[in-house]
Formats: C-alpha cells, structure tokens, sequence
C-alpha cells in the first residue's frame, strides 16, 4: 500500500457527495440566493435574515463559497454569476424548483436505494398507497413545484435546442408534457417566426399561462389541454417531448411515440430530449442515475440510449433519426416521417 | 437568456449529486466489490448473487460504470483498480467502513441539515437522547464498524504522513485516538526504525490489536489505554491526532493541545492531520463540508484553517508550527515543543 500510488480519494468524494448536494439544497430551500440577488451581505445580516445558529453559519456559507455557489469578498458573500441567474426566485430563469423537489422529495425517497434495487419498486409516494403522477396531480401546491422544477431540469436543453434545430425549416411546434411552458417559451424566444404552445393535463393551464405571459408571448404559445395516455396528441410540425418518455414503461412509450407519428404531417419532426444515455451505457452517469431516479419515483419508467430510441421510432414509421449532444448530460432524438 | 453562455449545469450536477453517493453506498452495503475482487461478473450473476430486480440491476451497475467505480468489457463488470484495492473487505486497504457508516447513519441524518443550521444541534442518535460517543461505543458492532471506517478516512493521509514527515529524526510515536490503528500502521510499514503504537479507550484493544497483527507488526505496536478526556496522555517523541480535534469544542481543543505539550520531550512534535480548511475558508470544499457534518455528529466539533490550529500550539507553547498538505483535502499541521 505504502508504495503503491492508488488513492482511495476519488472513492470517498463520490461516496460523501451528499454533503455539498444538502448543503445546496438547504440553501435553496431556505431562499438564500434569492436574498443575495439584492446585494452582497455580510455573515451577521445572513445569520439574523436565516436564523441561522453561530455554530454552523460561517461553515454554511463559507461551504456554499468553496462549492462554487457563492463568492465571498472582504467579508460580504455575493451569488455566483450562474446562481444569480438560475437560483434566484424572481427571475423567470430559475431552475431552483427541481432542487426545492429533489430537497423535499427525492433525498429522503433514495435513501432507500437499496430496497428499490432488489424489489423494483417505487420508493416515493407510491409507498404508503399512492402513485406518483396521482399524488402530485392531486395537490396544487405540490404540483406547482413539480411543473416548476421541470423547467429547471430542462432549462439547459431547452435553451441548446432552440438554438441547435433547425426551427427554419418549420412553422408550429407544441410541446408535449410541457409543464410551466420551459420549453416552448426558450424556442420561441431565439425564433420568432414560430407559433405554437405545449400540451399538457388540464390542471396545468393556469400555471402554463402565468409563465408564457411573464415573457410576453402569450399571442404566440397557447395551452392544449389533454391527456397523452387517453388522447390522440395535437398536430403541429414539431412536437417535441423532453423528460417525458423516461417516465413510463416500454409498451407506454411505444404507444407515445406511435401518436406523436399519427399526429406529424409528413416531413413532420419528433424531437425526444432528455439525458439520453450513451449506446455503451458507460459514459452518461447522470443518464443512468436518472434511470435510477425513475426506479425510485416511477411504476415502470427508465431512460434508454439513443440507440433505443432511434430503434422505436424507426419501428413506429419514422423514415430518418438522429441523435444529437444539447448540453451537459442532454441530447435530443430527432425523427422526421 | 438564450444569449446568455451561463449554463445551470454545475448546479444541477452539485444539487443531484446525491445520486451518485448513495448509489456507490448502495453497492458498499451490498458487497458488490468484495464478490467482484474475485473476478468479472456479468449481468446475470450479479443479480442473481445480490438479488437485483430486474428493472433495476442494469442501470445500477452501469451507472458504476460511468462513475468510475467498475469496468466493463465484453459483456463482464470487473472493479476498477481503486475500487479493488480500496472496496474489497478482505483486503487490509478496504477504506468502506466509513461509506458503510455513511449509509446507514450520515446520509439519513444529513436529511435535516436546515434544522441543524437553524438550532445548532445534532442530527445523530444525540436527538432521541444519546449522545454520539456514548451511542457508538455502547454497541460492539457499531463501535467495530466506526473504528473500521476511522481508518478508511485516514488511509490516504496516513499514507502520505508516512512518506512526507520527518520520522528518520524520531524513534518513538503514538497515535492519540487511534481507533483500529489505520496510521501508526501505515506509518510503520514506511519506517522500519520505528517503535510505537496507538491510545484510545481501552475497549478498542482487541480491534486494535487484531488490526496490526494482520500486519504482523505487534512488536512494534503496542496499545495504550486511556482516555484522552480525563487522563494525562502517553509520552512519545511524535503524537498524532487525526480527525480527534475536529470532534470537540474550542475548551477541548485546547486542552487536548495542552495535554499533548506536557507528554512530548522537548523537541518532540506534535502532529494534527485531517481536512485542514484553508486559511481562506473559500477552497477546501471537504473540510468545510465536515464541519459541517461535525454539527449533525458533535454537540460541539468544528474543523479549522491551519492558522487556526497553529495559534492554538503557539497558545499552548509550541516554538515552531507549520502546514503541509497531504494529499486531497488533508493537510497535517506540525507542532515542535
């Protein structure tokens, strides 16, 4: 051992990573890059704004600093330049929904990790009785964080495939599972030549609304209500489906991606985005662990390589595919009939 | 926005970092490295042996894969050269017992991180009564796995102690708090002129004990009984403490510096190693997440910056005192009476 030029370090990073991802969570939950959008503050005004204890304020912050979250200069602790802009409630940019989620709902849900693997089973709701969708859905405050969160989760890919499609060759395009409109709204934004809007339960209308109105594109994106378990999908040139198909199983996400085909005009496109593993399933670790993240929060749904997903839309009728990299962990599938 | 180069990537990677933790932790309570260190494996034997659902065993050791935890090659995952060396329990280096305590008590109690922050107390055993020591060392089987996982933390340290302090200018040394005995061991192994051992409370013996005979070093080690808290310590030209003066309060802390002045010779060091913060406290990320974790653990532990620590030693009147940097986020800070 002694001679041996192996370090345990990489192993005992990964394995307390929990520690920065908390201490991030706390923060968002507690609003604090909200606050210091207003300006830098000192340790004492944070402390008294937070209630936080003498013990744990300087780590806290001092924390966050080294993480890369917060800058600290002569004594005054200020956002990050990407913290500002994505951590701040009060901007439309904020993806802290997610992170509000993953705080309230998915840390304590994997800590069961383990039992997941050798049953199968969810680990969230769906525990005590209920089933995902069904308890989000059923609680309007919970819901609005859910929606609000998948704009973060897809605020990067959103913004990479307004840029990256070829939106020109194209007139309408509709979101399918659009939540708060994250999508839609960052397409519509760098392409003005469009119109079109995003689809999604009911339910959602009015907190779709609220967001397309605050970007001042209320005339250019509308709400299509319905259910694509149950419903055929509304026609447009593009559809498009990010974080969606990961959700459910395999005979579900045949028959979702076989009514985005029904519904296309030909030379139509389907663009499928989400951290869309890679085909040797070796490299996308946030893919894979996302997978695992529907093990825990789904019945039946995983995330699948691109390889997969160009197979299934071949099988469904879509004459060409192709997988693109968007950002990060992201890429999109796109097929054309 | 879509102007904008900032991407919310890092916080997203940070805030769901998580994931990957307690899926590596995951995979140290299943044993999954140990079964592997015998050899590859694939899919179906893994699953079979640790009885992974099917929906889940792919994407689980895949998303190992991509963390950098095993290899796979034609269809076989094998571990990789760290996790083999490091996470194989039938190997003297294993370093999982601190992952493996990790999983079972850090990652639920990190859970109320934000109540700690706000009350300034811990998240342990301590909030239904016991307190964290006393909780640990009344239980044979928790307090062997704390002493295990002791060592996992110090094993990179203790290496680099063992190689970068001076020890051909010193004959004897004992570790203060030295659980399974992880560094006077590697220490040891790296000076063969040395005699010594380690000091910690006297139902630590037999762990202790068995520990260095794996390494047949028992007639160079020897263990001292007694408690750091309530006794004087033993005398030595070198005393250690690694990861002992994070776990107390500033009173404790100076009297343990106090105590380890009165048993050194004049010349003799003192040396102190864990995730030293930097004087700064705005780059050692682990040091100041420990800290933390010495708020959910301690009623009242704190890590420092080497200034810190070396206005203490000057305080208790040791003549020079310098930092040096380990290896990851562990420096030693270095005392000489």
């Amino acid at each position: 051992m002694a001679k041996n030029t192996l370090g345990p370090d990489k192993i005992l990073q990964l394995g307390f990573a929990f520690w920065g991802a908390k201490t991030l969570l706390s923060a968002v939950e507690l609003g604090l890059f909200t606050y210091l959008a207003a300006g830098p503050k000192d340790l004492k005004t944070i402390s008294k704004k937070f209630d936080l204890h003498s013990r744990s304020n300087a780590d806290f912050v001092d924390a966050l600093v080294a993480l890369g979250m917060l800058k600290k200069t002569a004594g005054k602790y200020a956002n990050s330049p990407e913290s500002d802009l994505f951590l701040d409630k009060k901007k439309p940019t904020y993806v802290g929904g997610i992170l509000e989620m993953a705080n309230q709902r998915l840390y304590p849900f994997w800590g069961t990790l383990t039992e997941a693997l050798h049953t199968g089973k969810p680990q969230n709701e769906a525990k005590t009785g209920g089933d995902f969708f069904g308890a989000i859905y059923a609680d309007p405050k919970i819901l609005k964080l859910f929606l609000k969160s998948m704009t973060g989760l897809s605020m990067g890919a959103a913004v990479a495939i307004a840029q990256k499609f070829p939106w020109k060759d194209y007139k309408t395009f509709i979101d399918i599972g659009t939540a708060q409109g994250g999508l839609p709204v960052q397409v519509a934004l760098a392409n003005k030549h469009l119109t079109g809007g995003g689809y999604d339960l009911p339910v959602v209308a009015p907190v779709f609304n609220d967001y397309v109105k605050s970007f001042k594109l209320q005339n250019r994106l509308k709400f299509y209500p319905g259910s694509f378990l149950t419903d055929p999908l509304p026609t447009a040139d593009v559809l498009v489906m990010g974080h969606i198909l990961h959700d459910w199983n395999m005979a579900e996400k045949e028959m979702l991606i076989a009514k985005a085909y029904d519904a296309l005009p030909k030379g139509g496109a389907l663009v499928v985005f989400e951290a869309i593993i890679d085909d040797a399933r070796s490299q996308n670790a946030f893919g894979l662990l996302m997978s695992l993240n529907m093990l825990i929060e789904t019945p039946g749904g995983f995330d699948y390589t691109g390889a997969d997903c160009q197979k299934w839309m071949k099988a469904a009728g879509f004459k060409k595919t192709r997988v693109e990299h968007l950002i990060g962990p992201d890429s999109m599938v796109i097929g054309i009939k």
